[in-house]
């Protein structure tokens, strides 16, 4: 099939984009070619902004378009809490939680598993945020996997002689879940960390 | 939550686009966010770049950077049969069927059901093709729904007098389909519609 070059070539542009196929591509390229041009400007600039004026705080590792990031600055977060994610999409995540302290993102994809390299886990600024001084916990929430357990290991390792209490995310049922459709180790950690009412 | 603000702009330009809820919004712009700045900058360009530079051929109606369009203007294709379309996507869609002949395509949205305003159907193209004297066959392949029955009944009431063959694509069964699960006025025109083998 041979289509107007512009239009074939942003459908070629759209496919790459995850979860996007082939239909969804060019339903996605029609619809375009249907809004006025001021409105299509206007996400192709915010395409370009978006990469290019968001970068990774350099205190805590959090997107961000200033430095540091207004979650490192904002006097009214509770610096004595530090939570340690792998990606700033965690850091939604856990702000839709309504969590209020300090975060360290890690941005490394843990994929320790293949490459045994968790001594290349750039934890400089996480130990930077505990000799403040402020820091009373230090919160590993990384995926609940392997390479997410072996990434809190480590790091629970590295701050241990730091003094300060390290905990790690409750595993258990999903809110709204079905017992009948959990899986087992979801449920063994679920009866192990049970609670009384 | 609060994010990076050239972050948040980008979610909720994406967002504007058909079938991409928050989450997935979310998902893609982190995702651009990871790319390379050159890529992004590909992207967007390509996404102006379709807007303006793609427009209906003047002739056919179909999208095109050039006019008239390659269709239109293709000395291989068979100028004797029309293909009437609603839409540009329809073409992609026809051609995928290996079809050699020409489009017409109307570009309108037939809601004809809430306007009555079938008159205000743009079929001055496709009477020049008409009258130009090499058509012999025109198929209606206006959508099968109530719409697009009573848009291809006008076009050909409007057409008749020119003493071409008129002709609307066949109804049945999908080909992979399942009888079982096919509606009855489908089934029906299945069997109105039945050949010999």
């Amino acid at each position: 099939m041979r289509l107007a070059r512009p239009l074939e070539k942003l459908i070629r542009e759209l496919e790459k984009l995850p979860g996007i196929g082939p239909k969804s591509a060019q339903r996605l390229a029609l619809h375009i070619l249907r809004q006025p041009a001021v409105e299509v400007r206007e996400l192709a600039r915010a395409l370009v902004e978006a990469r290019e004026k968001t970068f990774p705080c350099s205190r805590c590792g959090n997107l961000t378009e200033i430095d540091p990031c207004w979650i490192c600055t904002d006097p009214q977060r509770d610096e004595s809490i530090i939570c340690v994610v792998e990606q700033a999409s965690d850091v939604m995540a856990v702000e839709r939680a309504n969590y209020q302290g300090k975060y360290y993102v890690l941005n490394q994809n843990p994929r320790l598993m293949d490459s045994g390299s968790l001594e290349e886990l750039n934890l400089q600024g996480l130990l930077n945020f505990i000799k403040g001084g402020r820091v009373q916990e230090i919160i590993l929430a990384t995926n609940p996997t392997i390479d997410g357990e072996l990434t809190a290991r480590y790091i629970a390792r590295v701050v241990k002689s730091f003094g300060v209490r390290i905990t790690r995310l409750a595993h258990g049922l999903p809110v709204g879940g079905d017992l009948e459709y959990t899986d087992e180790l979801t449920l063994r950690r679920a009866l192990e960390g049970r609670r009384e009412i």
